[in-house]
């Protein structure tokens, strides 16, 4: 059981910015995204572009955005799970709640803030009969651990960002990569494209086009993809694999969420935003893309507001009875859980002679 | 007769931000402040300070924060009417707003958006019996125009980083810089106290400690200065000089807000927060450290989501009727009314062979 002060549910922006607003009421958060990596949306679906409207930033990559929030907020050393589904809330008799995710672990927290964005981000998967049988044997959705396709034989489908870049980093590292695509064009960002053409030039990489995969061999686990290739007359063929990764962007689904006695307006859960984002269920909370409220805007700074008075309010239930006062963290510094300190040079009084 | 789209009183953090969101809604800003510059508290109070919770920016100075804010709103144009004080406020009879300055700038806008901070910002005086009367005849409390003190004689007076940095900055400038302060010692950045006593044994600021300026002299322009000393014997005596700046400085007043039939709790203007941030009054805003509601914390990240929200609902009374459907800026792009673009690189469909 992991053990934690705000349980929060998902890692996009406005969740990573909750834990350094936590971490400044000495509030230790835990996140649990189903994506294999931090950043939401901003790192899933488009972490190459630009946005301008960020305060203060009049351009930052939507990567470089989840870099920088990661950076701020890690001296309070948040605890992640990533790649799984929170399923199933439950609540204690000391008002606490277990929230258990799709691979069965567990979190235990006195308050519950979900930063669910659009919803938990889930694969496209392909329409081949028996893929099911082979998830997590050698088919993956996406990719966790770039390592464990060391010297492997690895076939990718897809046409997307997603498909090229992946192409291109496994090609250093797995033994062989094929890419699959049903059309010739590909669509992505310009450079991608350029340096796939060039690493199927070189060798390092097989392209099939257009061509689609129709069926997966093997036992325990993927042996073999077949590919129907249709050029001029339409031929079916095996490739030997080890791994075979169909990358067809995943897309969010509000999900299991949807079935926890939540108000669900629109496809987002109402929250009160008068006072601190609060749900109908007392000690969980709704921030960021998740919420509805009148006149919500899913913009990524008004998650980071959310986050915050979200985590003044969670202060309170967390120690009742306890006042916490404001303080600028330009006067009082920052004190990580790792036992950094952040704080600005002091004035001097110093005679001048 | 000076017209926009949303007239801003405060040009902090706050109000520099409304700019930029007013402009994605292609509405035209122009802000009052009563400093010189832009930046508010950040500017005045602590421009060297890191701040550490503005979100995705690990640190960044004060005074960074408001040059990154003003490259960010650069492309609306906003117009600034700085080192004026909002004073009077007169509602039309076609719903519109007449603002009126200390200095009689007049200004009219559908919308007025307060983002008034603390207040505006006013010179603390020394008590010297006929200063009032010197005021902008070689009597000024802070620095509007640097090039103003070229080949002048200038006395400037104070213990902290604004005497220091001045006095710094006006020895380049004026042909003469004496500096006075009660004290030996002095209160500031470490680099800045060092710089002055390097200035000083260099000669090239006078430095005149414990010291005090009593009085002043001339008729319609300020010819000298009172000083009285304090080292063994008292003693008095008099510095010719262009010009007097007493840098004691700057405290925010709510002033002449507090009179516009607003309603005021706790020095601060409350404010629909569950909706648009309006206050009372139909059409006049307050957005940042100057409002209040249940839960306010004042924080420079919370004037940022005010501003945005403000903004939508002022388009609303600028475009009745019309519907503003928010697109994201990443997807959109950026169209200044300077005529310049930011915009995404498009994706490219391209085939690989
Ligand atoms: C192409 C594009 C351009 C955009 N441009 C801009 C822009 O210019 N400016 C702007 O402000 N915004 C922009 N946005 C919107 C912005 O990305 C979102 O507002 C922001 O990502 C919301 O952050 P969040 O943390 O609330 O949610 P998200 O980023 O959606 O993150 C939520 C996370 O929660 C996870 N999750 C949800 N449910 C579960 C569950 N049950 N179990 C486990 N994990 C779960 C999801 O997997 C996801 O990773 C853009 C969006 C897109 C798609
Ligand atoms: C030492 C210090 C450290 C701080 N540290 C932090 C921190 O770490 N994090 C954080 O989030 N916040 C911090 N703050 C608070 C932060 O600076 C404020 O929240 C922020 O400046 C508020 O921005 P604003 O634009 O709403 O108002 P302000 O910055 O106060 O700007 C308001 C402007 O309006 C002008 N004005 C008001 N009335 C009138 C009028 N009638 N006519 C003309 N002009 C007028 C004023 O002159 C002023 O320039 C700190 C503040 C101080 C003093």
């Amino acid at each position: 059981m992991i053990k934690t002060d705000i349980l929060i549910i998902g890692a996009g922006p406005t969740g990573l910015f909750a834990v350094f607003e936590a971490g400044l009421l000495k509030l230790k958060c835990h996140l649990i995204d189903a994506l294999p990596q931090q950043g939401g949306q901003c790192s899933e679906l488009y972490p190459k572009k630009p946005i301008y409207d960020i305060p203060a930033y009049p351009e930052i990559l939507a990567g470089d955005l989840t870099h920088k929030l990661m950076e701020q907020c890690k001296q309070f050393e948040p605890g992640f799970t990533l790649g799984e589904r929170a399923e199933i809330i439950e609540k204690q008799e000391d008002g606490s709640f277990i929230v258990t995710t799709n691979k069965g672990t567990k979190h235990q927290a006195p308050v519950v803030a979900i930063a669910g964005g659009l919803g938990s981000f889930e694969p496209r998967k392909p329409l081949i009969h028996n893929i099911a049988h082979f998830e997590d044997k050698g088919v993956e959705y996406m990719i966790k651990e770039p390592e464990m396709y060391r010297n492997k034989k690895v076939v990718i489908a897809g046409g997307g960002d997603s498909a090229l870049d992946w192409s291109i980093y496994l090609s250093d590292i797995a033994s062989e990569v094929t890419l699959i695509h049903r059309r010739n064009e590909f669509r992505g960002h310009l450079d991608s494209v350029e340096k796939v053409q060039e690493l199927k030039n070189a060798g390092k990489i097989n392209l099939i086009t257009p061509a689609e995969v129709i069926g997966i061999v093997g036992d325990k686990k993927v042996k073999a993809v077949v590919v129907k290739q249709a050029q001029h007359i339409e031929k079916e063929f095996e490739i030997e694999c080890d791994h075979f990764i169909p990358l067809f962007g995943l897309s969010p689904k509000l999900g299991p969420i949807a079935n926890w006695g939540l108000e669900i307006e629109k496809n987002a859960i109402k929250v009160n935003n008068a006072l601190d984002y609060q749900t109908n269920i007392p000690g969980i909370y709704a921030i960021g893309d998740v919420n509805t409220y009148p006149g919500k805007l899913k913009l990524i700074l008004c998650g980071f507001h959310e986050a915050t008075l979200m985590c003044q309010s969670a202060y309170q239930i967390i120690n009742p009875g306890k006042r916490f006062v404001l303080k600028y963290t330009t006067v009082s510094g920052v004190d990580g859980f790792d036992g950094t300190r952040k704080e600005a040079p002091k004035a001097v009084v110093k005679k001048i002679e």
